[in-house]
């Protein structure tokens, strides 16, 4: 590990990544990336998140929603279920996050493809345990999907903080694969294979809101959630809630 | 584990997968389930799974493609990669699916939500090295996202199948997490906290097709890929593709 990289409080995202074993785009290289700013494009326009961990040797898969601030990430669960328990203990995860841009029709089976971004970021998981800073990233949890909310909503009262872990790591290493290509078949196959081929966008949209029916009389959407337009793709969605809360990192 | 849930090879969806210390739903537990209807549905109706693994006691999630037959998931890879070389030894993997289908803004943070679709699943990972089964496996993994068009394609030649790894796991363990509710506060926020409450659905969907500058005059879209309508959720294709390409198991 490049331990010449750590934490940037001050948001650079100039430097990248050290490229280590751990987190080297071995397949396929051209397609990864190390700077911070292509890592936390892809990280902050995500909502949900997949982290690996391992539990007596084996490993876990859980999706969690979870959100960046500079170098670290964050992430909650009830404090009794497995993944807060064994994460709380100090474990390393991998965090990663894909987003899904296109199917990918050859002529081939073997350059039939999808298009994407992806990040791996590599840590080392503690938790949160000064009622301050969990309180506070509490906040910054519900403002980095709808900016501005936390002051409208009831605060967490005992019970609530107790129930709630609230997880961080430090992203040690990280490394991002995009591929962003149209058909790229082996010259031959174009003239010789009468397969139709083509790419078809695939995109993650917000719908139409369903009011809580139980909504106070007279109450309207905030103006801070002016950008909950139905049809908006979540990523693009996602991208500027986290600029409008934390600025542009 | 209760080993006396094996695979199936008649594809049955009635009995359920057994219950242990590491498949078991402990948070939120009336989310989980583990009937194979509803393990299979979730898988079904995905593209892209992340798989968490094990390399030097380190744990690595990655995203990849994937579809199940039977009690069975296979993905591939490049024989080159790290992820590859590592679970052709035969390691444990833990292999999850999450659809993403609503924001659920509350009136407090604690009942702030997603609804989601989600499973993980748990087995040995084995490499598929006897060819005429990996050659099988090829085209079914093309034919389960576009039926039909390992017949239009060209086959693999000699260096693909070298260059490509097909791997597999039975499901030994297996459970779904779902929520799908609408808001649900606490009784007293209802009336007392001025917060706009909603959902939000959130669904994936396919763009219009845009097709390979180097098509042979004259091909058209194959008439089994009528399904692939514009603005089709990608989760309902995949479920109308895997059943056309397996039959509903």
């Amino acid at each position: 590990m490049d331990t010449s990289i750590g934490a940037r409080e001050d948001g650079d995202t100039t430097e990248a990544f050290g490229i280590t074993p751990v987190n080297k785009v071995k397949r396929m290289h051209e397609r990864g990336r190390y700077d911070r700013k292509t890592v936390y494009e892809i990280l902050d326009a995500a909502l949900v998140c997949h982290i690996a961990y391992v539990i007596d040797g084996r490993p876990y898969c859980t999706p969690t929603s979870f959100w960046r601030e500079g170098d670290h990430l964050y992430w909650h669960g009830s404090s009794a279920s497995r993944m807060i328990r064994t994460q709380a203990q100090g474990v390393d995860v991998c965090l990663t996050v894909t987003h899904l841009d296109a199917l990918v029709m050859a002529r081939s089976g073997f350059h039939h493809s999808v298009n994407y971004r992806a990040v791996m970021a590599f840590g080392r998981a503690h938790m949160i345990d000064n009622v301050e800073d969990k309180l506070r990233l509490m906040d910054s949890f519900i403002d980095r999907v709808y900016p501005g909310r936390s002051r409208l909503i009831r605060k967490p009262n005992r019970q609530e903080l107790k129930a709630t872990t609230m997880m961080g790591m430090e992203i040690e290493m990280a490394s991002a694969k995009i591929r962003d290509k149209h058909v790229a078949d082996d010259e031959e196959d174009y003239a010789t294979v009468p397969a139709w081929s083509a790419l078809y966008p695939v995109t993650q949209v917000l719908g139409a809101p369903s009011e809580c029916v139980r909504q106070l009389p007279g109450l309207a959407r905030p103006d801070e959630m002016a950008d909950f337009v139905p049809g908006t793709r979540l990523d693009e969605l996602m991208a500027r809630t986290h600029r409008r809360t934390f600025g542009s990192e």
